[in-house]
């Protein structure tokens, strides 16, 4: 035992890390090497390489008021103390309660049920559930989900089903629930969508419609165009599909709103919340709705009830962050960040703008994308080059292909945004 | 909203959920009170009532060591403060390392690999997309899943699919991805069960086999034959069928080993785990695999990996309460306790056994159960009432039908178990 414990002190933890560990999204073959995070505080990680990384994509959309964030953390380790589980069927706690009463001060006005789940992959299942047995409940024939075509809303089977995104997912394809889709609009494609839209409504019976709003983030942060989609959403309505908007990326202030759904006139019936949710402190999902969903769950037959639930639900700790995140979004200081971190991309891209290899740039609040207009073939996988240049100046970004995007903590400092740009601007020169 | 702020704090807790919170498995026409806790320390839940109760249930299985263990809550404490979240592709950290390598000290010896996750649900999901991608990469044509008649593996689409206890899932049964089934062996039964296996891998195209070892949780602690169970395993085996062992509930020592797959020869060739890995503090889930399953993934072609990923997989607050979850398992102090209830529990069934209303005992480790033999009829909603007799008593049960089991946290007093007991005989006096 003893041997056994000296011989892992003299390897490093990422040479230790290889021994037992399979890591998410990951061909181990062709990635072997993970670098170990020893330390992260505020917008950076420190590297076991004795190197610090600025976070310029906020650890996956999470961690928006910065790592170890102490006001947070604080009110996590008191909660610790006092009330750390209880079974969240039959029984309620403070923190999920007051989570409740903060989460209505900022989700958009007609959602009114909040159900506890653990991921983004959770909240997706319960958002596209809720619509299919809302619909059974009241006993519609609707069993088919729309989608966008490159969405992504999780790895369940179900979230798998809806995600456009399926380059991976050929063993599965078979046990996937009746999905049909329609382009995101562009502006210019919108009456195209629309006619789709209109031709699959009469062609299928469609329960749900689940969409990123204004964003798609797997897809490498596409955006799309607000008017279109506003349009969809209003068809949608006319037609009793359940909107189920996944906002499990854009939510919690990135889009300079506090959910990208602010930025439409037609509100979802249901939201899918995670990531940011919690501060990028510890993992949970909620799904919100509005009371006619609710109301259509609600009977004196048990069986119409939605018989879902995950033990860890509503965990107080989990609430507890979220919570804090709450109140440090709603605080004037994390609202002048977002404008001070929108202003900074917007004059970075005005820098940019017009550089050869500077292409689709697009914006909205703190995500900043653009893709990298370049002969692909001649770099092999640009994708892994660009993320090591970034890596090798100290930045932590993640490329996707072409598509360069920029993400960071709210807190990220001026400095911290000016080595981001600086090292993308060297990319520019280098690729 | 100082007047808002005023109005909520007049409200109880209970009555303030009742506005936006919608409950798990919760119908809340029928189920409208949720008992607000506010506290919970060791065995104890403490009601905003005002009132104590014994969690004879440890929350669902999940705080084995008691609530708010402080050796637990100071190793999260301090991780809060150095490294609260990093993305794990790319990426590694040390208490996600320690924990792989304190794991492997307590796990079969066959599992090697450890995949990431963040609830039971998504444990079983990985472990049904390793059994189906591993044919698939082999080029096998195996796309159906086997399951036991009364097995629980969770809520989302995949995990639903493989449940045999679908009474409220008729709205998504259409989705549900192929799965036969066969009904668990009873020691009678074992010849019947092993012919209607052999027709079932002789007429469909088996992939993987997923099944609760020994004992069936959501089915009531149902417990089966170890020796049948081996006989099944061992055929799946021949039969190049994937043994996907789901110890979300029976892991980490409440069946008096670490996991229930202990008692049996033949090894699973994957393990999910949930609940109780983190100790009843928060969510995380894990799916563990032979080096034979990961081998299968890991290739020159980047398609052939398993592309999934949760946001906060290996969370290092999840991994630090996790890694100091298995140091107390390990310890001398928490094997004694497991002994203690688990000898203190067949004293109270020779207590009890022979007592006209008691019927089909049973009992693994910790967890000890039996069916009330009354006219169903006579009670109406027979499981309410006896929720409602223990919580009367200030035990918290959740009787399932008829069925009493407890499976109390390891630390629970003598004194708390006489309570639990007490509170069982006066049912019998009482129903």
């Amino acid at each position: 035992m003893s041997d056994f414990k000296q011989s892992t002190q003299q390897q490093t933890l990422s040479e230790r890390d290889k021994k037992h560990l399979w890591h998410p999204l990951t061909q181990h073959k062709i990635s072997p090497e993970m670098l170990a995070i020893t330390k992260a505080k505020g917008a950076v990680l420190y590297g076991e390489d004795g190197r610090e990384y600025i976070d310029g994509i906020a650890s996956w959309y999470t961690c928006i008021y910065g790592h170890c964030n102490e006001y947070i953390t604080t009110k996590v380790a008191e909660q610790m103390k006092t009330l750390d589980q209880v079974v969240f069927s039959g029984f309620t706690h403070g923190p999920a309660v007051e989570l409740s009463e903060a989460l209505m001060q900022i989700l958009p006005k007609n959602q009114q049920k909040l159900f506890f789940n653990d991921n983004g992959s959770t909240a997706t299942e319960i958002g596209i559930k809720m619509a299919l047995q809302y619909h059974h409940n009241l006993g519609n024939d609707r069993k088919v989900m729309l989608a966008f075509e490159e969405g992504f809303h999780g790895d369940t089977f179900g979230a798998m089903s809806v995600s456009g995104l399926s380059v991976y997912n050929g063993a599965f394809e078979d046990h996937f629930i009746a999905v049909v889709r329609i382009p995101v609009p562009t502006g210019e494609n919108n009456a195209e969508v629309i006619r789709k839209l209109k031709k699959l409504i009469s062609d299928y019976k469609i329960a749900g419609f689940i969409y990123e709003p204004l964003v798609q983030g797997a897809a490498a942060m596409k955006m799309h165009d607000a008017e279109g989609l506003e349009r969809i959403l209003e068809i949608c309505k006319e037609n009793e599909i359940i909107c189920v908007a996944d906002e499990v990326m854009t939510g919690f202030g990135k889009t300079g709103k506090y959910f990208a759904s602010d930025y439409l006139e037609t509100k979802p019936d249901i939201i899918c919340m995670s990531k940011a949710l919690t501060a990028g402190l510890l993992p949970m999902g909620l799904t919100s709705c509005t009371q006619k969903i609710y109301d259509a769950f609600y009977s004196d037959d048990i069986g119409k009830g939605l018989f879902h639930g995950h033990t860890y639900s509503a965990n107080p700790l989990a609430c507890a962050a979220a919570l804090a995140g709450v109140h440090l979004l709603l605080s004037e200081e994390i609202q002048a960040d977002i404008k001070r971190i929108t202003n900074s991309h917007r004059d970075f891209h005005d820098k940019i703008k017009n550089h050869p290899k500077v292409t689709n740039t697009r914006q909205l609040g703190v995500i900043y994308a653009f893709d990298l207009n370049v002969e692909m073939e001649r770099y092999g996988n640009i994708r892994n080059k660009l993320f090591k240049h970034f890596m090798d100046s100290g930045i932590f970004l993640r490329p996707l292909g072409n598509t360069i995007y920029i993400l960071p903590p709210f807190i990220t400092t001026d400095k911290e945004l000016e080595k981001i740009y600086s090292s993308i601007e060297a990319a520019l020169e280098k690729f």
